[in-house]
């Protein structure tokens, strides 16, 4: 039997009970297509290929890389790579090896890309609220003409609210992600089509005008989610670690311990992580500094499961998780969609 | 002719020539062994063979793969593992293949894992006066006595003043350090051994206690680093992206762009990089969203330099660096010593 003991920290651990638990959540609450899971979250093959077994055969993507490796997968019957890019030559070569493959497009100059690169489908991209990708909501309707007039389906529209998703208060919430999905809806008014894809973990109870939600952290989840109060899924992720030094108080200053987790091996742009029964103080490349709150139970040696506060950009610094039961390492999933 | 129009973005860049002026400069200044340059900061091979080729050939690590790879490549003329490890078997076997490597230890169990290992030179790591790893002054001669007990040869000491590297102000970093390096030279008094390490790139100037310094992202540089104004050492680092979404000013909101760099390939604990001529709002998985001084004269397409405010993690994130001579593309180097 293999233990957490036996592996080299900094590692990935999934707990897969946890996971199994998230997943069912989201299935019961959209099942099916309801659902696009977006990969991004996790970028792992095998994660993706558990949330197909669910009934969720379509995903979102934000990379090529992504596309293609969910294509080589087996698990391109029909991906959305929700994101712009001006050179889809390679997005057209996983469409003629037998791949379904929709891209956004939110300027001419993508609707241009997508039909020099060989995509044959699209989606419109609107700017709902959040200041990053998508088009403004009275030019969704010219674009999906220009399109049409390229010899591409318009399959409908798209519109990210990811500025509403950690409002912690779900009524709030509700009332902010309704005035997004008001511009969506206008746009797909113009632009017509089967698709309104919209959402993510912190909106997928709340969004009731989408037609399919692109969740994607609520399979693993961070403490950034965790502190959003009505959201159902449990912290299947942590960055095991072993306690490699510790300085017990002195001169009045707390002791403090060190566990081999650190900047390479976090996501950082939410803050710091969290250590159960103790408080961090900070990070270093290679290392979590922190005081546990009872100092003389922490050896040399113990595994300790920081929290990471930001899925997404964690999972990026790893090579594989390794999904564990318990103590026990029950399966290891390759970390297989990194990179560009 | 490559360029970087050839490029797929995200792309780490290296500007050849300031990077070689780095190298030159830190040359002069802290010639062959005193330099002992940190790999942490690139983990790439082939960049660390450029500083041996300065005639830096004894190198710190802080990984055990760093320390695996910089042997496999030949470079395993004196690697220091500056960081603690309570299972040194991989060391041992990278010993017994040839190479020297010294460990950092700062308790018994890590003396204990040396000799159990078959590593068969270390450093007592002291604390300085950073809560991080590193003993207490008074506890470093019994750490040597121990290790020479238990026929481990004790080369002398190290102790990083981590705490002061960006202190801005010149003579408050020296007399900072000069109170660090005042507790490792009274607990070298204790270990003794030839070798009193330590620094890094904001003091290598001003640490003259130490007789190598574990200098790193001098090299490369980041936007922390640049705002220590008397380091000589240039920006030779950034992340290439393409820009892939605008959106023109309207009802009173100044026009924005999107450029493809984001969370993936970006470390942010120093918080959001930098982007030439314009203000970075905020970062999200694959974006920068920023205001271009000029919206005008900003295109889809266009090639952007993100400047990152962290060296290290941010290479972390990538498979490979484009080394670049104006827009020319004239090297690729492996980044070839990540993971644990």
């Amino acid at each position: 039997m293999t233990t957490i003991e036996d592996l080299q920290t900094p590692a990935l651990l999934v707990d897969q009970a946890a996971l199994q638990r998230n997943l069912d959540t989201m299935a019961a609450a959209l099942p099916g297509a309801r659902l696009r899971p977006h990969v991004k979250a996790h970028k792992t093959t095998a994660l993706a290929r558990r949330q197909s077994d669910m009934g969720h055969t379509s995903f979102t993507c934000a990379t090529i890389r992504e596309v293609e490796g969910m294509a080589a997968a087996g698990l391109g019957a029909d991906l959305l790579l929700a994101n712009e890019v001006l050179d889809m030559t390679r997005l057209g070569r996983v469409v003629e090896a037998g791949a379904r493959v929709t891209a956004a497009v939110d300027s001419p100059e993508t609707v241009e890309a997508a039909a020099a690169g060989g995509v044959r489908e699209v989606l419109v991209d609107v700017n709902v609220g959040l200041p990053r990708c998508g088009c403004a909501v009275g030019d969704a309707g010219r674009l999906a003409d220009l399109a049409r007039s390229r010899g591409l389906d318009v399959r409908g529209v798209m519109g990210y609210e990811g500025h509403v998703m950690l409002v912690p208060d779900v009524e709030d919430r509700r009332k902010q992600t309704e005035d997004c999905m008001a511009r969506l809806l206008a746009a797909h008014a113009d632009v017509g089509g089967d698709i309104v894809s919209a959402g993510g973990t912190g909106t997928y109870a709340v969004n009731a005008w989408a037609n399919e939600i692109q969740a994607g952290s609520y399979a693993l989840m961070d403490t950034a989610y965790g502190a959003v109060s009505d959201l159902p899924f449990e912290q299947a992720l942590f960055v095991l670690g072993t306690v490699i030094s510790r300085t017990p108080p002195a001169d009045g200053i707390p002791g403090w311990a060190i566990v081999d987790v650190g900047l390479k091996s976090l996501g950082m742009d939410h803050g710091n992580p969290s250590v159960p029964k103790g408080a961090v103080w900070f990070c270093s490349d290679e290392h979590v500094t922190w005081q546990p709150d009872d100092f003389d139970s922490v050896r040399l040696g113990d595994r300790i499961r920081v929290v990471p506060a930001h899925v997404d950009p964690t999972i990026a610094l790893h090579e594989r998780m390794w999904l564990v039961d318990g103590d026990e390492v029950v399966d290891e999933f390759a970390v297989d969609l990194r990179g560009w």
